[in-house]
């Protein structure tokens, strides 16, 4: 990766250099290796520091660098296809779903967005049932479920036992139920710090928020709040048909 | 807003402060006011600038704030809903479209990911329409449509005619041939620089890339990447099934 002369190039200097650093990145750099340091890669390319700071940023949006905790900058694999199918009508827990329960409790501390989908009073006590998605071997995508008490009446008692029996009784009790329908949104969002953690980020790091939203018997009977690193996913929504096809 | 004293919190000081400004947000601020400059936020909370800025990134990629060009960061309106919906089987431009064509010409530079998913050979020609995307008068979506040539064979000689002509004759044959499937992903980005002047933002804001694949014939005939404003959307993938109780 030898200097390159950007004083005379008519964009901002680090969209330049983001091109130049992407283009060394695709011919000298093999993915997972550690990039140099700030210092001796902006003297390197003869921009300030602020300079490369932004243009490391922007690749790391794109997904072509990942800041590891205590590793430094590495240059990243391509990003792994994560279904997120909203074709596929089944309650969280059912056969085959990709989520592990990790831990369940009740709350009365619902997140406004939350509590607006849910109809949920203010202060009206729900099970939370916190899950974790791992694919290809690494976490992507950490879970707050949250399920009216009055959709699953048998799992009141639920909270007395083990948390993880908690969690299970749960997502049994949904699997009896009719499930009318779904509805998803994907936004951008910011890891919390116990989502980061779950996902080895640092809290803060950008994330796909995928909110899910289940319908029973006319009303919301739960609502899924999943984060999904978005450094390392590409959120896939496909239809059954295509997917013959698609999958050559 | 008053000093909030934030030495003394056991989380990162920027995380502490994210959560004083989010609660300002929600009490003293209307949506749209403008923020009093960076030197006199981090002034009354006794901050370093730089703890401040990582917060104001944060309430951004949460989509509390919004940084505006010429007019500084201001209190962002609730995001909006845009319908992605994989379960509308149509070709790009078919009747109810929310898109519009701004202009559309063969070429042969076509990113390697686009390339990969046509199954186009290097240096082949394509049909590139650029659309535009309008949702509550706010521009919401800059997409590029890949097209191959020999699936729409009638409109080689269009890119002579006029640039409106030549759009509107691609979409038109499109709606002649069967769509077997289609599927999606969405993913994290960062703006383009066109992309980022049809959207009204700055080059390498944080956008979500939707790349769909159109399929006829047992093949990929067309490639659509369409990139979101990350601040002001939410993008909604729903089933008709649901649409009746969600709507309520």
């Amino acid at each position: 990766m030898g200097t390159t002369q950007l004083e005379t190039a008519p964009e901002p200097k680090y969209w330049h250099l983001k091109t130049v650093l992407s283009d060394a990145l695709d011919t000298e750099f093999a993915v997972g290796e550690i990039l140099p340091n700030e210092r001796d890669l902006a003297a390197r390319f003869g921009v300030a520091r602020a300079t490369l700071r932004q243009a490391l940023e922007q690749l790391e949006l794109e997904g072509r660098l990942q800041r590891r905790r205590g590793v430094g900058t590495t240059v990243a694999p391509p990003r792994l296809g994560v279904a997120v199918d909203p074709a596929r009508h089944t309650w969280p827990g059912a056969a085959g779903d990709d989520w592990q329960p990790v831990a369940a409790s009740e709350t009365d501390e619902v997140p406004a967005a939350v509590a607006r989908l849910l109809e949920s009073a203010p202060g009206e006590t729900v099970h939370v049932v916190r899950r974790s998605r791992v694919s290809a071997g690494q976490p992507v995508a950490a879970e707050l479920l949250y399920v009216r008490t009055d959709t699953v009446p048998d799992c009141v008692d639920a909270a007395a036992v083990a948390p993880d029996g908690h969690a299970h009784a749960v997502l049994r009790a949904l699997q009896a139920l009719d499930l009318d329908g779904q509805d998803r949104t994907v936004e951008l969002g910011s890891a919390r710090a116990e989502d980061a953690r779950q996902l080895d980020r640092l809290p803060g790091s950008p994330v796909l928020v995928v909110t899910t939203r289940y319908v029973s018997r006319g009303r919301t009977a739960a609502v899924a709040v999943s984060t999904y690193r978005a450094d390392t996913c590409r959120l896939t929504f496909g239809e059954r048909t295509a997917q013959p096809v698609l999958a050559g």
